[in-house]
């Protein structure tokens, strides 16, 4: 289990590179029976694809999604749903300069270390390009939440020093007309400035985003190792660039007392809710019915057009200037990623969880 | 695998309710032949115990670890090794007015909501006294770790308000001197006045501990989803308490511009490394032969003597006195806990890393 | 995940050696709510326990069960269940002779020469005595599929050149009265005399045991390499001494035209039924509602009193007079251990079969 | 887990439907920088192809490899390995009258009784079609344990009732010469004009594969549950039409004495031998330097020309004459992918074997 898959029942191992052939991904344990909408699958693929507005890279990949196997008569069968999308608009030569290079805070180095051989075009297989596989799997995956009434949502909150104001109300259900996906005008406007700028300046911008996901039953997550929060985190950390993921109170917790950090229950007899949240959602690693909120750290990106001082393969020094097309902020592309991580967190959860008692 | 193990080749699997028979776990995965330290287990033991300075929770356990198997004139023999603690002082009485009552902020009503049924003595499995089988299994793993030259420490940085100044330099070889575990004297002290006050208060503190691993080769971890830091995420979010997990530049990366975060490379032509540290020791997901730091919040424990609102297993509202021994601050005993995941993680990483390239 | 783990979702970990402090098991994924019959569980314990006739093994061990955690006020609770049985009457020094001796047809060689070490003790880890841990937690699985209607029973067919004769009736309630665990009368004699025979030569018998699983859904298994006889074959092949794993047919299949062993199908509308079980219940790899019937073949046990030629360690011819206790004949005690992998398995495709279908 | 994928460090998951767009696999884990010989994984594909002689069905698919990633400059690169082979030749008009019917012994009536749905076309998933991925993925497998010295030999040893006589001399070198992959000439001869006359008689046949796996070191399998041959078993039985498998001395063990039975090791104080083979090279459940010997038995493939009676999808009586396009016998078809699977087991038990030891 070399970590190319994901899940324990509903799980999605992925597979391809940058600038090889396609990028895909089977998913084993998709329950039988589900009209697939694929539609929906595209349309998911295009709020993570390159090129689609002025502040994302130029590359540009429609994304097109090819169904192998899985589904007949438009219906999931419960055998592996496998599928594919090939690498069109690959300007491998872009990167022959950075086949002996080692780009700062990249993969280049690492990868070479471990496996002795890289594929350096794009990124090879540690390109964010792999995540078009995973928001696939995860808006399939959704369509099986969404028949129990769980929808996860995600929104960029902050980007460098522009953050949501405390009690911001968001246009959620218009997301997708904000080019930063941030739904609140004047922070979106804000935003926008920075990513510009930093363009202009060929430099890359930080941000966090947020993660909500909504109609959790009561007692999703495996204790003790497989919490649920601690398989979100494990999902959100595998995404490219995350330095730092929070539940409910996050960081702030440390700052907080017993008496003001704990969520009262209230309950008039028939349904048993908490006056506050600083929990997030999960109490002894279980969803307890209240939203799930997380918080999602990403460091900008290691891309920049300015020189920068690096070495070669033979570890002697040498200026990079960067080439190849990339994001300025990957805040806005990023969004639907969580999304899709969350989807497959939760659906891998509430499968487990149909043995919790006994039934048989 | 209903998340009671960890680990894919060094794999733990742990057992045990707080007012059970025993707690413990079977390592599976264990390589033959190493001299096991059992006075050094033992010890980390003692630094996780209840009791074990005026800031811990009363409870007496002196947890006396039993080996059941595994172990053979003193050596592992590469088969499963068991072992467990018999749980001792555990006054149980002290929990009949909670048989039938939801504390705040506790695993209690996820719990009884997932499966039906609860052992509500002390918490049952839910308690943090499950995570004693950690550490054992952790100490173990660092035996291992040692022969490779690589080091988990970790310190509380933090507590409620007070930190660690910047540039404090810190006493690690003494810190078990320290019974907040923060190895710096003035910040110890102020650490000291805090929770004890909390104390008075029937209150709690929440607080941040870092941890270091130091002597990683470069290449651990696997790519795509089991990233080395996704997993200590992971391992991390699956200790009692934890609401974020950061590395590196964590949280702050959101204000950052790639020209700043990024680590430049510098080389000899010998050895490669980083000028900063702000990917904390991970790039691409794999070690890069750096400091790896990650910095862990905890929640201020949910257990306190203030009366709260909360309900009962019907779901009305009723009044609650806390009872039960506990922690007024769990960041001191959680140093041993966050060192024992670090190192699972690592031995589990290194053991994987085995096939990484051809040598058949 | 080093082979001492069985089972995705009803998952058993085993632990201990023979000489050792004590053999026992994790069950990770106990359903809640089960009311244990835990005399049950030790009377599974007893039909194969050593010493229980005067053709088993002297050794003298009660196998006395000890729950260390999972059960509450009689119940499942849903977290790991372990147990364990201490080891009483080992005679270590019995083997002392046996520590530098590779024994034919035993695990020392290929254990000492993967591991560098070996407990010498009883076979250490390599003895049959791990199975009873397989027979305890298999008696659990047997009582969650009793609420299933699912009942798997094991007898012996055959030892040496004395086979069950075509259509012999058995008296499967009483099996337990027979030493041999042929519950035929005239055939269980048969065999009794061949052990005893056996016994006196200082030589050991060979034999069959049928296992035969009623009351299975249709559907069981999962496609394509988890094939419920798949995983069978793998249970199966797992007890000690097994050298054959047949279904239905089994190796006269390979004798037989398609017309001759095709199971057609009857029905009436209501109810869809094979006219024949060649198939031995299983087709496609998945259950389909008939009996299950696998055959399984046992080589007569390796320790025998008479002189053998082997070498030692450093790989010199010795001669070896075998010393320990052991069996003339293993099938007796191999029926209980049987069907506790029959359960195990059984149980754990019957949990994963709660998601074949959308019903979210 | 839901069945599609084998193997714990070198991984295959296969996808795809016999009539669907494509079928094909995943390779996790794939150790770096092996120089793939791609002509031999197709030269593997064409032994199994369909259409290949005019004893196996008509169907023609020239059974085109397509690498999608993985690969770079011709090596391995550690990353998964994923290729596809498109279905051409399907003519899925032929099943247009099965869609409602249950084929007897087919996996038809399991398959839609387990999933609500079923893709008729040429058995869906159920086919054998499927195993053309488990070929690619085992002769990659081959080529690095070819590096380790370890070749996967299997062969056909009978058909309906012709077997191979004792002692025949056996032309492994040009097996791929004889259209019934039963490399003894005369034996040879008999086998076809058995398989010309079913074919004539729209009737078909069962048989036996040997395997044979030469050079493996001493000390592969896992203890307890993974033992060698219970992997391999495992395997074995994961394939379309097996009935049984055997190692070693196989079902005749039963009618052994222990003296008769045990394996005398030789020694010259270098090397370590056994006299015989019953153990089939498995001791202990761990390989022993011996030839690993596994015998399979495969029954008549239950798609037959004959007519039949059977029933519906609404469980009422209908008759049957075949139509789709079959082999009269699957057993020459069949030993590469017998080939295949040993091959996956053994090199996943290699990589597991690299932490027997403490050698960090």
């Amino acid at each position: 289990m070399a970590g190319n898959s994901f899940g324990t029942l509903f799980r999605l191992t992925t597979f391809g590179e940058s600038h090889g052939t396609a990028i895909g991904g089977v998913i084993d344990g998709c329950p039988a029976g589900l009209q697939l909408d694929l539609d929906d699958v595209q349309h998911q693929l295009s709020r993570r694809r390159p090129g689609q507005s002025s502040i994302t890279t130029e590359r540009k990949e429609e994304d097109r999604l090819e169904i192998l196997s899985g589904v007949f008569e438009g219906k999931t069968t419960g055998t592996p749903l496998a599928f594919m999308i090939r690498n069109k608009d690959h300007r491998s030569e872009d990167y022959d300069q950075l086949s002996k290079v080692f780009r700062p805070s990249h993969a280049d180095y690492t990868w070479k270390e471990k496996f002795g051989i890289r594929d350096h075009r794009g990124g090879g297989r540690a390109s964010a390009r792999e995540t078009a596989a995973r928001v696939a799997a995860g808006a399939i995956a959704a369509q099986f939440l969404a028949q129990a009434g769980i929808l996860s949502q995600a929104y960029v909150s902050a980007v460098h020093n522009v953050s949501l104001p405390d009690g911001a109300i968001l246009e959620m259900d218009s997301i997708d007309d904000f080019e930063s996906r941030c739904p609140h005008p004047p922070t979106h406007q804000k935003i926008l400035t920075a990513i510009e700028k930093a363009k202009e300046e060929k430099d890359s911008l930080g941000g966090t985003i947020e993660c909500r996901i909504a109609g959790l039953p009561v007692g999703l997550g495996e204790p003790v190792f497989d919490k649920l929060h601690a398989v979100l985190g494990h999902a959100f950390f595998s995404i490219n660039a995350v330095k730092a993921v929070e539940f409910g109170s996050g960081v702030l917790a440390a700052r907080m007392k017993g008496s003001e950090h704990n969520d009262e229950f209230e309950g008039d007899g028939k349904t048993i809710r908490t006056k506050t949240n600083f929990s997030g959602g999960v109490q002894g690693g279980l969803s307890n019915g209240e939203m799930l909120e997380a918080r999602i750290t990403f460091k900008p990106v290691a891309t920049i057009g300015k020189t920068q001082n690096t070495v070669d393969e033979s570890g002697h020094a040498v200026e990079l200037s960067a080439s190849g097309r990339h994001d300025p902020c990957v805040l806005p592309r990023a969004v639907p990623i969580v999304e899709a991580m969350a989807n497959l967190v939760v659906l891998d959860m509430l499968l487990l969880s149909a043995n919790n008692r006994l039934s048989l």
